[in-house]
């Protein structure tokens, strides 16, 4: 059969999406699947179904991670080539953040197998426990704990923001296995990119060749609070005025950066926070992301230098999350441009600027991702959309590129 | 007598300053003595009490303000020179904002009346009603009442924060008078600096020669909430970074002008407020102040061609309030620094950047006023503090200066 003849079941993945994003709604409609609670549990278990539908075996492993596989008995020794994400969620979200590139990674195993063509390695789809991290820390656990970042035991002491533990959690819903899966030959996710640069350059396409390094911290500055009519401007020791001076420095310098930085002031607070009374303390927090670990070291070092010369106010500085910048794998991103540019669609290279679990597979497999466009850049969201004609257009992208790896 | 073998009786004063300070302490022994408060009734009474051990006539107006007179045969047909200030506190007070110039003031006319000496127009000290505005909005509310700034309707129809007309509370309390009072020759303001010019400088004396404008704005800015991670800098609406923008600029304008501005941004919040996504609006507060009038718009208007330019965001400008500088009467001040001298003081001409009943006086009568140091420009906190020798001496100063006027 030729390249071009094969496609995925577009109406079967479209018809899951839409039916994975109906489980998990609260009694305002939100969609709150968060990971080992009961609504995450009929998730599980609707994705279960379609696996075993497709003749996949289930395997599910201490985590809570849940394994698809299709395995002959002519390629079982060999490393699986993996896809996968995720299928938990935060509070109000979308429909397609995660659960696309796990559906999308089910429908491209199905088609390959209704093919009946015969991979040189097994094709696996993963969905990772706890991606979101919004009801237990660290986000992307499952991934992590799979890829050896954290132990197992670390995992299931995780607590959760309602007090209880993962691994009692992961018990009362039924996912805490005891399966062991394989170290992958190569793990490719397919995701909406969360931002907005393919829909804003009209690209269908991103073959996503490197993940942006986080530094997170929290800042407070400590000045002294004094009358804003009587005291002159020489004589303050403003922490207000030394936030905003703080937050421009960063800003321009992320402007004016070459490899991509962004920096990002979500949150502030002034104390005590009255119109006539000079900030006696600011405290906000910066999200500084880098492509180049190198950059983002020198970033952080101008920022630092920046707080120690500020005069009359002292600096905290509290780190909240650090993690370097992921190079994926070259040969893989040179896959995912070819097979869709041979789809005839157009395709960039680019960085993703959120996390994913392809970052914590990447430190045991090569590893790539597919974005395809996120109308507005808008996602963890009620209002994320990606167009259908995308969504198609990615799963036979990834289709593609898992049958040149595992099957020509 | 000589003027240098007159003076104030300080154990008086500064006893009755304590005396004062005792009354209206709540429960955690914090100074509350809010407007037409029952507090508010026990300092008035106290007050009129040691007016009347001076031989003193009291009379209470419309809107509650208290007048203690010294009137002869000789001088009733003169307009008098008015002393005075306010007794009212705001929240966990101090013991001089206020209670100073008005105990000060009473000081003053008894010394005068004890030394014999016979001035050519009535003397007056007054405390008016509601200067610190905690409770009942506008603050000033009893100078500008006398003033005609408002009638004395608005005044008694203004409602508290706990929902209480000051008319009956006014009632309630004994304080609804119905007396008239002249408009002043002159008046004078004794008060505690409320900032930290005169203490850095060394100086005993200030004498004021103005009042800074006041310009108090609400900004909202409006952006657009992305991704932190995924949105990059050239495309974003960060209202948060445009807030900080505005800041800096305000700031750097503030620190370069030569004629005494100052800036404030007090208040500030960012929406959401989450760490990772872009503020999609900031709101914040300016308080700018001026002496200069002409400076004062163009900072205004400054600061409006800066909001107008800032680009993909909508700006709101909500004006919370607006006062033109007060010029206080020359020759007053002129009389208040050859009076320092001649006490043998250090003295300065300066700005006042708190707002002064002798503001709303300088509409009807030729006005300035006398500060003595405030430690640490600490006011409106229970560390409020000004040493003995300094309230002795600028108490001093306002008799040397009284009798200047009214006597040789």
């Amino acid at each position: 059969m030729a390249l071009s003849n094969l496609a995925i079941d577009s109406d079967r993945l479209l018809s899951r999406l839409k039916q994975l994003g109906e489980i998990g709604r609260d009694g305002d409609g939100r969609l709150v699947r968060l990971a080992a609670s009961d609504a995450d549990k009929a998730g599980r278990d609707r994705f279960v179904a379609w696996a075993r539908e497709a003749g996949l075996a289930v395997k599910v492993d201490r985590v809570g991670n849940i394994f698809a596989l299709w395995t002959e008995s002519e390629n079982a020794h060999e490393a699986p080539l993996m896809l996968g994400s995720h299928i938990d969620t935060v509070i109000d979200a979308g429909i397609y953040d995660g659960c696309y590139g796990v559906l999308a990674g089910l429908e491209v195993i199905a088609t390959l197998k209704e093919a009946r063509l015969t991979p040189k390695r097994p094709l696996v789809v993963a969905a990772f426990t706890n991606e979101e991290g919004v009801r237990f820390s660290p986000d992307m656990m499952g991934s992590l704990a799979f890829a050896g970042g954290i132990t197992v035991d670390e995992a299931l002491a995780a607590r959760g923001t309602d007090g209880k533990l993962l691994g009692e959690e992961l018990a009362r819903i039924g996912y805490a296995g005891s399966d062991d899966v394989a170290r992958p030959a190569a793990y490719i996710e397919l995701h909406i990119e969360q931002g907005p640069v393919l829909e804003r350059e009209g690209i269908a396409i991103g073959a996503v060749e490197n993940l942006q390094g986080i530094s997170w911290q929290r800042i407070t500055l400590e000045g002294v609070a004094n009358h804003a009519g009587t005291t002159p401007m020489a004589m303050r020791h403003d922490a207000g005025f030394a936030a905003a001076s703080v937050i421009t420095f960063l800003y321009e310098r992320a402007k004016a950066s070459a490899s991509g930085t962004v920096a990002t002031v979500g949150t502030i607070a002034f104390e005590p926070n009255a119109i006539n009374v000079i900030p006696a303390r600011s405290i906000f927090t910066i999200d500084l992301r880098d492509p180049d670990e190198t950059s983002l070291k020198s970033h952080e070092q101008a920022l630092a230098d920046y707080l120690n010369a500020l005069e009359g106010i002292t600096v905290s500085v509290e780190r909240l999350a650090r993690f370097e910048p992921v190079i994926f794998d070259q040969g893989l991103v040179r896959e995912i441009g070819a097979a869709a540019k041979a789809r005839g669609h157009t395709v960039r290279r680019m960085t993703s600027g959120a996390g994913h679990d392809a970052q914590m597979l990447a430190r045991i497999a090569p590893a790539a991702m597919i974005f395809v466009p996120s109308i507005g850049g808008i996602s963890h969201n009620p209002k994320e959309f990606t167009p259908d004609a995308d969504l198609i257009a990615g799963a036979n992208v990834l289709l593609d590129v898992v049958r040149t790896l595992s099957i020509r």
